[in-house]
């Protein structure tokens, strides 16, 4: 077998049978939505393949996580995760790139005596595409879901979150028992395509996630009076969208200067919003993310400052209202180190940069040392049948998730 | 009778009355939206008044214009105008201040033997409010209304504007034939609340216009392309509202830089609109006014140039489609000067300034030397029931009209 024991060609293959078996790059898109039937279809064809693995136990836990266990001579677990749904009509790779090389992996250590134990996790929904929330699966593995939060959720035809869950034999209120799987986790890894555009243009097939970026985000409403277009002078206007407007620029500007943070104005709604007077309203979202979470606080200070400065200038007044945040979720400096090994001996080349949109790994990221793999993707896209990575960076990327599986199983039997 | 034959408290007695019968101030605003019942009722309470004045004759024309003639020496015309109709919900005074400051000067000027004509005119459907066709009656009466442009239009309820129209006897097809009226019209008058904060803020109850705006309205379309906001690093983004925030900015500030000019952001699009990502689309309309044709062009050429140039920077493309222009109106100098006189002799001091929003006087001034007078509008409000101007002011304007209609009729009889 070529790469050291793993067949990375087979996992091109099988990605492409899923594909044709619940929609990829053509037919639509892939149609792995969680408590769906074909994303039912698609973990059963996933349970089959697990099952022919010699050696190799298949268990569902409490919140509906699929798990396959490779037993060592310690209890201390290696977890390689991933998640085989999908968005509606979304990409061949985001999700299941990660089961599937987490399951090549499995097969190319089964045929050893293993020092420590190594478990492929397929999460439940981490899409969140049909009720709303993400990373269900994981955050309750973690112990970190609070049911009351999701009770209420409902899908687009009016059917709850719970029911949903019982047709998939999970109960809501049990789904945080399944944190006993974790008892003997002793490191967490996953791959993923980049869903951005940095790889690509560096021109580099493989990265080491450094952590998911932490997030601020508030909706910020600028109010001042609307009037006429023609009766008005412009120095005795309130126009709450040019306040808007000047301090969307300054919030992307204040980012531009920084070394690899975002800032993002999403919606804006203006009113009254027509041609013949200016606004007296508007409200936009600002999302601001950071993988270090002094710097993440410095930019909310400084948004909130600069935002401040020019309603004075523009004569209007400024409320911020936080709707969402998460502090960063730095990964594993050892686990950092051995990824950027396994990465420059497949790929000569390796480089580190963070994770835009959160994943699994976040949730695991607190409780033991986690780490990342990311592909790259072709023009960044993602969560669209579009969504693509060229086959042979397909099996770099399964070929050094492969061996930093080894490399940490080497480095956790010397802790063992 | 105070103010040299004018009595410019029945005036204002005369416009509480209106209110009362029609709404105005309270009972939720005006009602007087043309071609409905009350804007019937409000009419013939007009024309009744009217037909109590010596020696008015009293008709209406084939654009539902309502007149009322004094004949003098000369059939040559001195033109007093206004309008009655209202939007809904709207103010005491905004078009029927107009014609009732008209009616007070033709009953002053009725027990003399005039030199000239002098006419009051009550333009029919000067809002637009039920059809969306602002100056409907006064542009058929210039012989400027194009017939097919408005055929089609329909009201909420699916009426169309040539059945409304029938149903108070005017024949779309015959409109324009209104424009013999204009036969003998020698100059046109017209007085009207300012719509705006400029003579409130100078501290004047009253001022000349110089004309109407010229208007350019345009939707500017940026297009670049939309990525999450998590994975896409601030140098690689197309964000299409952040080019669309830069630009409004330099329109903004263009027009603050000129001289008693305007430029206004009205309706902003955004998409996809969410919080997850930055954007792909933005559309915006721009509507730039000036008093000077000259001036005008430069803004919009000064527009789309800074347009360019910010797209370019930020790496998207711009569009831009016209929807609508006119050209500036401004008015007669001899007039100006007639009408500074007036108000100066009323009030101490006069102040000119150009007219935001369009009037029927716009329609007259290319066919015959015109003028405006503007009186205080209070927090610049209008088209809300909230719109007011104290009564002292009404007053002056009131005696204001009646001296300019007198000294126009003086320069007239020397022209006659």
């Amino acid at each position: 077998m070529p790469n050291g024991g793993v067949d990375a060609k087979r996992a091109v293959e099988e990605l492409k049978e899923l594909a044709e078996l619940t929609g990829g790059k053509d037919d639509g898109g892939s149609r792995r939505v969680a408590w769906t039937d074909e994303w039912v279809k698609a973990r059963e064809w996933l349970e089959g393949k697990l099952s022919e693995i010699e050696n190799v136990e298949v268990e569902r836990d409490e919140a509906g996580n699929l798990w396959a266990t490779l037993r060592g001579a310690s209890e201390k677990a290696v977890l390689l995760g991933g998640h085989i749904d999908s968005v509606p009509n979304g990409g061949w790779l985001d999700g299941c790139l990660n089961t599937i090389a987490a399951m090549e992996t499995i097969r190319a250590l089964s045929g050893r005596d293993l020092p420590v134990t190594v478990r492929l996790v397929d999460w439940a929904d981490e899409e969140g595409a049909r009720f709303g929330r993400s990373l269900l699966g994981s955050s309750a593995c973690a112990n970190a879901l609070d049911p009351e939060e999701v009770r209420g959720l409902t899908d687009k035809d009016g059917i709850s979150l719970p029911d949903a869950l019982r047709e998939h034999s999970v109960d809501l209120d049990r789904m945080n028992e399944s944190h006993k799987q974790l008892e003997n986790a002793a490191a967490y890894l996953e791959l993923h395509i980049e869903q951005g555009p940095v790889l690509e243009r560096m021109n580099l097939p493989l990265g080491v996630v450094l952590g998911t970026f932490g997030v601020e985000r508030h909706v910020v409403k600028f109010i001042g009076q609307h009037a006429h277009s023609g009766s008005t002078p412009m120095d005795v206007r309130r126009d709450a969208f040019i306040a808007a407007a000047r301090s969307a620029i300054a919030f992307r500007d204040d980012a531009a200067a920084r070394d690899d943070v975002r800032a993002t104005t999403g919606f804006v709604n203006v009113s009254p919003a027509i041609v013949t007077a200016f606004n007296g309203v508007c409200e936009m979202s600002l999302d601001q993310r950071a993988l270090d979470a002094d710097v993440l606080a410095d930019m909310l200070r400084g948004a909130k400052e600069n935002g401040e400065l020019i309603s004075d200038e523009e004569n209007v007044s400024v409320e911020w209202e936080k709707v969402w945040e998460i502090e960063p979720r730095p990964f594993d400096e050892k686990l950092v180190e051995l990824a950027d090994e396994a990465i420059s001996e497949v790929a000569g080349t390796s480089h580190r940069l963070p994770s835009g949109p959160l994943h699994d790994a976040a949730e695991m990221a607190p409780l033991m040392p986690t780490v990342m793999l990311f592909v790259k993707s072709l023009r960044g896209l993602s969560h669209t049948k579009e969504e693509d990575t060229p086959e042979k960076d397909i099996e770099a990327s399964v070929a050094a998730f492969h061996r930093l599986a080894e490399k940490t199983v080497g480095w956790m039997s010397g802790r063992a």
